[in-house]
């Protein structure tokens, strides 16, 4: 029973075809009847809140609000900035009518040609425009600064090729939007969200990142400078985990939002945004979970301990319950949330592969011979390591626990990050290590024509000019022989 | 410079004018570029999120959990239960493309035809179609019963007429849908979940409400059955605030959802679905609101408490500053949401009439002579009443005091609603009551024929058919003279 509910192809075998099991097998998501757009199932979706509330909390910790945004933008808005329309334009889903009719040639309904918009309408792939547009009405003089809003929502970009949470054509995600007086404030509220990204995926998804900044080619379409954080997944490719983009004045030409400083005098204003969406359930996906199944880190788990009783009858069930109903109240008094498993309609060993496979940091089984002797088993998911334990103290125990496999995960996915990090001086060596995967640090000449050459021939792309923890020293590129005056990291990537 | 910052219209002027005013003054929300789509700013936005968060929590106690379904819907889907189409698809936004590209013919760029869908894809005006297409795949024995599944999310109707937060093209909301095994379990859900809205209404937006049942004509297309919650603004006129609806074996049938029961035999799933809207913020603004701006129940309110100083000169603020801090932090503790407003740029003048417009419930206000003669200045919104009151121990009465502003919220609405319900047994009198607002408790012969007749005479509805405190004694219809088991309850409505 408890094989076939896994079944689950090893990471060695086929990685791809491991996590696509993964995401359907642990409940989290599955493909919808609408193209390229994915279901969210309850499992996955309270992880994805957990994450939201973390960041929501954060947010609002350095001065940002929530707002809300209308969902379609005039094609014309899009047209303003001219290399925004360039970037998103092309891929989006387009509204172009607002009313159906019956057919008046059979069933059903179709498009009534009559009802014709004027202006098409497009379905966001991101919200710029709108806001922009937006903030012309809000911000006149220097007192009307910042403004820095948040915004909970789905977008929608039409990617051809789909992969749940990692690529999919409608995604959720969260956009900030920011206004400024001054270009040094716009770049340091551009850097103070790139730092609460790498922070929360450090603390909460227990996943290391690089920060950097992306070339120009890689640049978010409108930005001067798109600053963002490099994952690495367990099979040795980049996921690019969150931006944050300084915008210069663009946006506030495009859409001539212009306020009167203190000296009374009208100036352009300073612009970034920056956002996380539902891919970094894939970047928590494949960051930590093995061919058990799904791994979470204590801070995101939405049952961070479940507790199984092993009975024989009622009368069994009754005498495990008193004993483990006043532990459910402890640890929920500890902020730890549990799951008392007493379903009687599946068996212990049911239960004990559906939560190996759902990632549940910590789990309780407790047994006749357990109420004799005054003990409790336990196994940790993360090392899949079980122990008897005595049941007096559990409470406490559990919570050092949680605390300790949350900093285990870290430091596993770090050593294993910082064990996949190669320096490489020729482009032979370079050609050859790619394809091993990892993070690779090499010289690059700084012009697109390069960058462009390595990924037609190696598809690695450069993941960015890391802020920190890189190789300042300068030397050549490897290709072109050209001075470089420090290294970036190339990988291939999701 | 007060005076200037409100200028509201009078709601006895005109109660329209008053509230559209109120909405943006207030910095709720504002029109925006998009027809009939509305910006929801910092402001109101804060005040939704407390409603979601007390209504999530709730909705989890009840075993519900979140989960997220696409936005775009096949046109094909919306088909197949044929009351459904004729109530939906045809006020609905379309995408028919999904593509844009450069203008050939100049600048900018055009629809691409060359990137039309196959079917064109609705963007969704409710998600039953949708959601009963997952649930097909989620649901085969009756041990995956039952499935209580809510959506937050955003949805659009193409509204010809709209006005901010009580109709527009798109608005967000809530849907809940489960899927239950038996007839009895999803009416007994339909039931819980109205009157989970009715207690939320009450207690958190201190807006008493009639449970009852719609008429046929007034149902949820789909529906067997569609409970509401009727509450009642200033002007006499009903808003509809919640509604559950029974939909029976409808969306099964439509999308062939059965399950295995457990003697072994294949039947039906029941099904309903409910949901409440940011339509909740328009009927909070007209229950409570006046001639001063925003009244808003401290259960609800973004900011309970605004302290303002009132100095002369830096030592002046230093001082009070020191006073104020830990009180600040002693309001925290106590969970209420405080703000001390020490902006040097806003006269005391203007912070007060701003936070009066924006329905902050208790304001302290704190200058030289309260610092020496240990006092502070209290004013409470609902009856602008202000006192001079001991600053010892001004937490403990404060606590106090939200809770009493909450009560009287309530029961002022109450006894408004109350005195503005009518019995009536004449069509003459129905005429005369119905243009002086109201509810009005009348006999009616169950017909469509005659609901719709009063309909386009007067321009009443009926609101429902109450469940409790109705009467219950049968008569005879106002205009027909044909039996009626029970008053019905008419008014108009937003």
């Amino acid at each position: 029973m408890a094989k076939e509910l896994k079944n689950l192809t090893k990471r060695s075998e086929n990685y791809s075809q491991w996590y696509n099991e993964l995401v359907v097998k642990a409940d989290l998501a599955e493909q919808s009847a609408v193209r390229g757009c994915m279901v969210i199932k309850p499992y996955g979706y309270a992880i994805w809140e957990k994450m939201q509330q973390t960041l929501d909390r954060m947010f609002k910790a350095t001065g940002v609000q929530n707002a809300y945004f209308p969902l379609l933008i005039p094609k014309s808005f899009l047209c303003r900035e001219a290399e925004h329309v360039e970037g998103f334009a092309k891929e989006c889903a387009v509204v172009t009518h607002y009313r159906l009719k019956n057919d008046p040639d059979g069933k059903g309904v179709v498009v009534d040609p009559a009802a014709r918009l004027e202006e098409e309408l497009i379905v966001r792939p991101t919200s710029e425009t709108i806001i922009w547009g937006t903030y012309k009405n809000w911000i006149h003089s220097w007192r009307d600064l910042p403004v820095l809003c948040n915004q909970w929502a789905n977008v929608m970009r039409w990617e051809m090729r789909t992969r749940m949470f990692l690529r999919t054509a409608e995604f959720l995600w969260q956009e900030g939007h920011c206004a400024h007086a001054t270009a040094e404030e716009s770049e340091a509220r551009t850097v103070q969200m790139i730092n609460l990204y790498a922070d929360f995926a450090e603390k909460y998804m227990a996943m290391p990142v690089i920060q950097g900044v992306k070339t120009e080619s890689e640049r978010f379409a409108g930005a001067l400078n798109t600053y963002t954080i490099e994952a690495m997944m367990q099979d040795g490719k980049a996921l690019q985990s969150g931006t944050s983009h300084n915008l210069g004045q663009n946006f506030a030409k495009a859409f001539d939002v212009t306020f009167v400083n203190k000296e009374n005098k009208p100036e352009l204003v300073w612009a970034n945004s920056w956002g996380v969406s539902t891919r970094l359930m894939g970047a928590l996906i494949m960051t930590h979970s093995d061919d058990n199944g799904l791994v979470l880190p204590p801070h995101l788990a939405p049952i961070q301990v479940v507790i199984v009783p092993i009975y024989k009858d009622a009368d069994g069930l009754k005498a495990i319950s008193e004993k483990v109903l006043p532990l459910v109240e402890e640890l929920k008094a500890k902020g730890i949330s549990v799951k008392f498993d007493d379903a009687d309609n599946k068996r212990p060993g049911f239960k004990f592969a559906d939560y190996e496979l759902k990632g549940v940091p910590v789990r309780l089984a407790l047994g006749q011979r357990d109420l004799e002797n005054g003990t409790v088993e336990l196994m940790r998911r993360d090392t899949l390591e079980k122990e008897t334990v005595a049941f007096e103290g559990i409470a406490g125990h559990i919570e050092v626990l949680l605390e300790d496999i949350q900093n285990n995960l870290f430091t596993k996915a770090k050593n294993f990050r910082d064990s996949m990090i190669f320096k490489v001086d020729t482009y032979e060596e370079f050609k050859e290590q790619i394809e091993k995967g990892g993070f690779i640090l090499a010289h690059w000449d700084g012009t697109p024509e390069t960058e462009e050459q390595i990924k037609a021939e190696t598809k690695a792309t450069i993941r960015c000019i890391p802020l920190e923890g890189g190789d300042e020293t300068p030397g050549v590129d490897m290709i072109t022989g050209k001075p470089s005056p420090r290294r970036v990291i190339f990988a291939r990537s999701y």
